[in-house]
């Protein structure tokens, strides 16, 4: 088992049970909320879990060391970083876990079977799009950009996968709450949970983890903000115990 | 001037410009959501203002003394409760500034002018009503639960009532977000400032203040916590800042 690493990435190490992921050098990097998703998600023993729009593959290479889920897709619409993702997976030795398929999560609902999974988790782009200030052929604006798909998008093809009282975890920016909402419920993703990340105390926060379920009822439970850092600008224990061995 | 004052009610200073209210003894005592209401709330000067189901009339009294608002229209359907709020109006010679009319909010529409009011503000039942353990004869229990009014007929009421760009003003309970976020939207008074009320530090919120503009754009600026106790089980600064005079 080894790893495929080209000219313009990097192999990180992720300090937990001996995983490594490859990312591009100049974009593709991971970030903050990326793993605060695959803590906030849960899967059980044996669940089917899919993962829209996943990038390097992060969130599904940290699902299958913190869960115990059978089978983890990720679906990735870029084909190079597509490719990335699965030599991650492969140099991991966690092909039997986790197949990186290149597919536009917009076909999803024509590719993959209805209603069949346990699981969805997301970390789509954040951004609507309107102005033309984006390079559209540009694989960072398109991770971070609603160019090739909108929250719209992710989450019709998450009600499209998940089985009744199936999971979605998302996270996203607190600007698009109204929209995350209003999709959700129209999708028959009913949201439940909702936890607001602040940089620190006193600041407003500047991330929403939200878990729905396929055909709950309605009602939420507003979890305890998360907060990054405490006043004195160390790290909280909280998050601390999150990042676990992947802290510096 | 004075007040009259009723066997079942007391009358209560609010320490605030000399101001006072008259209360039922065994219910319509103000709490702090409607405190925290009238301060969220912002209104200027020659402002027409509408308070839905005013109950006592505190908020609407508060923000008399708060604001530069010319005319407060408070309107309260139970019409014993619509008595008392106007006493205390009249008692502390606001009449020129607070109207209080007895009125279901759900004939608004039909009774009070469309699109002419700059600010609606409302401190609804909160409770979704579903089972039969409530007496719907008990003045409490119209106040707390959605016996006489639902959240949909609130917000209906409030875009009636708004001009363009008039704000909405709501303190309401974090289970009832995405009710809160779909209706609004529905009604085209879109959710534009969301602020989270937290008992005390590593508490989940127990209250939700949310401001709307009427045909207002999508996209929401979500405020830090504001937070009641601090760690040692003290009044944070920023509530007595907010409770002000009123703090005893």
């Amino acid at each position: 088992m080894g790893f495929e690493v080209y000219d313009d990435e990097t192999l990180e190490d992720l300090q937990l049970n001996n995983l490594w992921l490859i990312q591009k050098k100049d974009s593709f990097r991971f970030g903050m909320d990326a793993v605060l998703l695959a803590d906030f998600a849960k899967a059980g023993p044996g669940d089917s879990v899919v993962d829209l729009g996943t990038g390097s593959g992060i969130v599904a290479i940290l699902m299958s060391a913190r869960t115990q889920a059978e089978k983890i897709i990720g679906l990735e619409i870029q084909p190079e970083i597509a490719d990335m993702a699965r030599r991650s997976v492969e140099g991991n030795g966690l092909s039997h876990r986790i197949s990186i398929q290149q597919m536009d999560i917009r076909e999803a609902a024509s590719r993959l079977p209805v209603g069949k999974y346990d699981v969805v988790v997301t970390n789509p782009p954040y951004t609507r799009c309107g102005g033309g200030l984006i390079n559209p052929n540009e694989s960072r604006a398109i991770a971070r950009h609603e160019i090739l798909c909108t929250l719209e998008d992710v989450v019709k093809a998450a009600a499209h996968l998940l089985r009744v009282r199936g999971e979605f975890y998302m996270v996203h920016r607190p600007d698009r709450l109204c929209d995350i909402m209003v999709e959700m419920r129209k999708n028959q993703l009913e949201p439940k949970v909702l936890r607001m990340v602040c940089p620190r105390p006193g600041d407003p926060p500047s991330l929403l983890l939200v878990m729905g379920i396929r055909n709950g009822n309605p009602g939420m439970k507003l979890l305890a903000p998360l907060y990054i850092y405490d006043t004195d600008g160390n790290y909280t224990g909280e998050l601390r115990s999150i990042y676990g061995l992947l802290m510096r």
